[in-house]
């Protein structure tokens, strides 16, 4: 895990850089508001990679962001087993996210194709989210 | 200024939310992070809208968060006269918000012109931005 | 809406005070975090409640939190219709929310039922909500 | 600590596993306020626990939570030596913490006992709690 | 209540904000992070004042944050009557405020003095605010 | 890195003890809001520190705060090359942040002198803050 506490960027600024690390393939990359010294309202920055991303990264964050110093430490992951499959759904073929975990098989629809098929057929986000959900057995 | 806490939606469905509720050209909307009764870390929408939308701007809410419930209240805005105005910059023509206030004229690079001329020459977004803010005499 | 900024109780306190807060018939309450003068991060205490209610819910706050300044104004709603009804599931008899909007009819499934048949089941909340959800036609 | 990301649960489901967490004994358990890509308003949890506790606590988060990923890494901890003892105080026996650290001695009433007294003399929990500490002298 | 919605300013600069905002006389202002569009984390400004203060609040705030627009709403407040009043405590004299509610008399000991006797004894923010506290009977 | 979590102190002594820790040389520190159990609003402190000042921190914790454990763990840290410079400006001289990475070299206003000079000109921070940025060539 790398963090690193900004109190010199803007949000517009933030906002870039956040896309922008996904680019460079990292696991995960996410903001938390903190209060800093000097009454400031700052952002961490967190991202979370393989070891051999780290100076990749770094190089972005150092070069995107005023920011002089990144920590890091070691996290370990425990990652259910999970799968993209393509099913047919009653609003036409989408992506599913398969997880298995202690012999339950769960199946969660893919945002980006319940994002489609919501606007496809102005139909809310969640609604569709749950048909899909319902109608995939595996 | 509309507003209504959500607990019984999840954040994909809150992203997808705020993306779309920007096409129905209301003034802005944001996320406030709020806890509410029974342990619930829940988001507080906030949308500003002219009044003649704020009926479009209800029927989507309800209809894509489960919420029962919206609070309005009338704000009024003290807005400063701007322009948007392309201008040449160093890095070729981009657009600029041009705002006046007390005899005094700022400028303010436009983030989507910032953004393509960062990824375009791989500079950092700081750098394009007060370059171009540097550059424009107004 | 009332709302008071707090900077001298602790967590313990404020998690009293919203519980208790319940007890005199508002409509709601909730916490938002907030970062005041003097690298102070406080507390902003919001409660929804009818005009008659007012004047109670001020001597609660004044005399739970010691806060000497509440600030009010007046906030209009859009409710649904909505109906809480017995329903029979799979897991027996439940409340769910029956709402209306725009000629359609949405059911939730209430919390306190839908919590009591996860721990009844050992199932997770999701699951006893979505399967409640989906076999509830009203 | 284990801590996950969960961008798909509502807010309901997430006080739920909050409150249930606790029932496995852990240490601590607590939520943060994210923001994750696409605009997505997430939580944190986070939760303490001893070594042993790990595999349960990560098979609870699976079953109640969508996540697929728990991230862990180890903490030290410094605890200072406490204990739990019944007082007599003028609201009649309750319990206090006595802490104790470097020839300093610390008495924290505890939280459920000066509740029930707030509860039941229709006092502030301040109130209560103050008066408790200042007539307790260990 | 003045507000508005700040994207391209730096902590930095908003916590010099902060701090020089309490100079023109206001009653109150606060920071609130919010997430706006386009995975902006951001911080929301709000200002409490006096009517015949928002002209210059407004003019501050143009200046200093690169915001063109300010939100306004009124609000009502209830305030306890309360008196800053020096006393004798043991650590010499002091400041605190006394407020009265509903035939109760509470006292307050003032931040700035408190503070002052714990730098200067060398003894914790809480132990002296309470002694005070608990010596003082007006 | 060290953190606590803090549920029964108040802002006030927050405030006070962020000052404070500053005084004892540590590298950084900083607030993050969190929600623990029983509907707690509460606040998590970070401190960043060598290992040689950990027992010093340790200790001001125990006093000024009520909390009774501290977690801890091991960053490694990637810090950029940086140096304090004064340098002339057209406001004077004032002090800079030279920070060099990857062949660039980077110029970053110290934020006490930009404070001063913004007060004694009566310019905004950001003003001060880019031309001495865009003046100085090291």
């Amino acid at each position: 895990m790398l963090e690193t506490n900004i109190d010199d960027s803007t949000s517009e600024n933030l906002g870039f850089v956040l896309e922008q690390l996904f680019e460079l393939g990292i696991n995960d990359a996410y903001f938390t508001s903190i209060q800093m010294k000097k009454n400031r309202p700052a952002i961490k920055l967190s991202v979370l990679c393989k070891l051999e991303k780290i100076e990749q990264v770094e190089n972005f964050v150092f070069k995107h962001l005023s920011t002089i110093g990144i920590r890091k430490y070691k996290v370990d992951r425990t990652i259910l087993k999970r799968e993209i499959k393509k099913v047919k759904s009653s609003f036409g073929r989408c992506r599913v996210k398969v997880v298995t975990h202690q012999n339950e098989t769960y199946v969660y629809p893919e945002y980006e194709d319940v994002k489609k098929i919501s606007l496809k057929y102005d139909l809310s986000f969640n609604e569709v989210y749950n048909r899909i959900k319902n109608e995939i057995k595996i």
